[in-house]
């Protein structure tokens, strides 16, 4: 069948293709996940069918978030957590997510580099993703790269990103659970709080603990979380030492993250934090969907046409903006 | 009239009122033209009256962007300008945005302190807006404020903004001519150019010119902008100095100004940033407008219920999406 020529690259993908792409997925067969996370990084207009074809089967991969500023050991750390997560058997992906690179998912080199412990492990699969979004926040199709990762049958997806901008909050809005990595001498506790790290991470993690001043920075850390007011029954994000390079106290983050699943599953949060996801993800392919509409519609640039009478006076921006809206359905 | 009792703060302004606001308004009262900018900042169900009212009095003034970082002497030199601007018998308008402050324009008092010299001046009106927007950026409703200022009949309006994040960005985009100031010691050239302000000046200003080092900003400065390649007839950025404290040099910024709005009015230039800009505030209106209603449509919240359903694996985002999308129109 001349359309499943699915192995003729991107091009190649027909409609007719995608369930058989998202079944060899669900297999476990990495080229086929590597080729939906690229229809979803190309914006392909095959997407409505891949997302059909997935919902059934989303919703159980547990979402790790990991995050720090540059230098505090986030590759190696991301390396050694997989590590730690494939001996308890579970497959993994990764999703590297680069905001200050303009390019996408083509890193395969580096990609196998900082991941060499994994490069033959069937049950890892490792992906990098330019952050196109705006103002070096993530793209507004992570979250559905995340949708291909869960439904392909991933028991964890580590969502890695340098915590600069606005990246770290969001990723923190993305996943079950957040890492907030440190280390000493990147920057003192006061720092921390200012860049607002102490909000968003669910477990902290200070990394290098080897070297000087690993414990001042736990301790410092520890003692402004416990100044934050929690209501009762909130969760109490625990601070762990580790050496990413030896492995050493990467169990007990996994471990962690496994006390940090059960609380969320237990309080109803993790139902919560789905939900809102999937809001803000349906919303914006919503808005993506009707800004390309306005964009250009029928013959000529409706927004254009509307800007130009607002422009002229002959209508103002609040009812330029009725004519783009629809009758409430 | 009952209804007019717009005297009676913003509480007391009804829709029959609007029209008689926006005539007190054009008519020089600087009262009428604050109550017509806090309704922006309320973003009052009344904003559809007042736009409506001010359309045909739109696209008049000249908007002026200035930007820099903190200890430049921003203030210093939009009151210099303002100062400049008002010897040619221009009406001048003052919006100073405080990308930091999560309050809104109550900030009278500083606004009178930071711009002392204008303060009995009936040909100035100053205004502080806090930037409610994402990410330190502008608040949505900006362009609305600069609308009630223009339709108010100043001739100039300055944005003053903390050049911080994004703001800087937005800025530039909201402006007919953005102004980006520097003073010695500030941080040299290298800085700059890596902080991308030399895609958004169209004039640059090294203030402080009494100062060490204010030659050398202002050559590092023309010899980066002359490295940068123009399209044939594009407008040359000029970098002049500055030393606002004493007013010298403000004069030739105000020159500068007038030929830079020559060229864009030579080079179709204006017309076609007002029709970029109208395009960008219609979009954010009905953007802003489409979200409140998915937030909460009938009896129940639309959109949860969606998410609800993505996450339950019985539709996908897309399928959830055009669930809110209108038909075409």
């Amino acid at each position: 069948m001349a359309e499943h020529n699915v192995g003729g690259g991107r091009r190649g993908i027909t409609a007719a293709a995608v369930p058989d792409l998202v079944a060899k997925a669900r297999e476990g067969d990495a080229r086929s996940v590597g080729r939906l996370v690229s229809l979803v990084e190309d914006e392909s207009p095959l997407l409505r069918e891949v997302m059909r074809a997935l919902a059934p089967y989303a919703g159980n991969a547990r979402i790790v978030g990991l995050t720090g500023s540059p230098g505090v050991g986030k590759s190696t750390s991301t390396n050694a957590l997989v590590g730690a997560l494939r001996k308890r058997g579970q497959r993994v992906a990764v999703l590297a997510v680069d905001p200050s690179s303009p390019f996408s998912g083509g890193a395969l080199l580096g990609d196998r580099i900082r991941m060499s412990d994994h490069l033959l492990d069937s049950g890892v699969f490792i992906r990098s993703m330019a952050a196109r979004g705006h103002l070096g926040g993530l793209a507004w199709t992570t979250p559905q790269a995340l949708r291909v990762l869960d439904a392909s049958g991933f028991d964890v997806i580590v969502v890695e990103t340098v915590g600069v901008g606005q990246s770290e909050v969001e990723i923190a809005g993305l996943a079950d659970s957040t890492i907030v990595l440190l280390a000493p001498g990147m920057g003192d506790g006061i720092q921390a709080a200012k860049a607002g790290i102490l909000e968003i991470g669910d477990l902290y993690v200070v990394n290098k603990a080897d070297r000087d001043g690993a414990d001042k920075v736990r301790r410092d850390l520890r003692s402004m979380l416990g100044l934050a007011e929690r209501p009762e029954g909130a969760w109490k994000p625990p601070v762990l030492k580790t050496t990413a390079q030896t492995g050493e106290g990467v169990d007990e983050v996994a471990d962690a993250l496994d006390e940090h699943h059960a609380w969320l599953v237990e309080s109803g949060d993790l139902q919560r934090r789905r939900v809102r996801r999937a809001r803000d993800e349906i919303e914006a392919i919503a808005l993506t969907s009707l800004r390309k509409r306005w964009g250009s519609v029928g013959s000529g640039d409706r927004l254009d046409e509307l800007a130009a009478a607002v422009v002229s006076g002959d209508t103002d921006p609040y009812a330029a903006a009725d004519e783009l809206l629809p009758e409430e359905r």
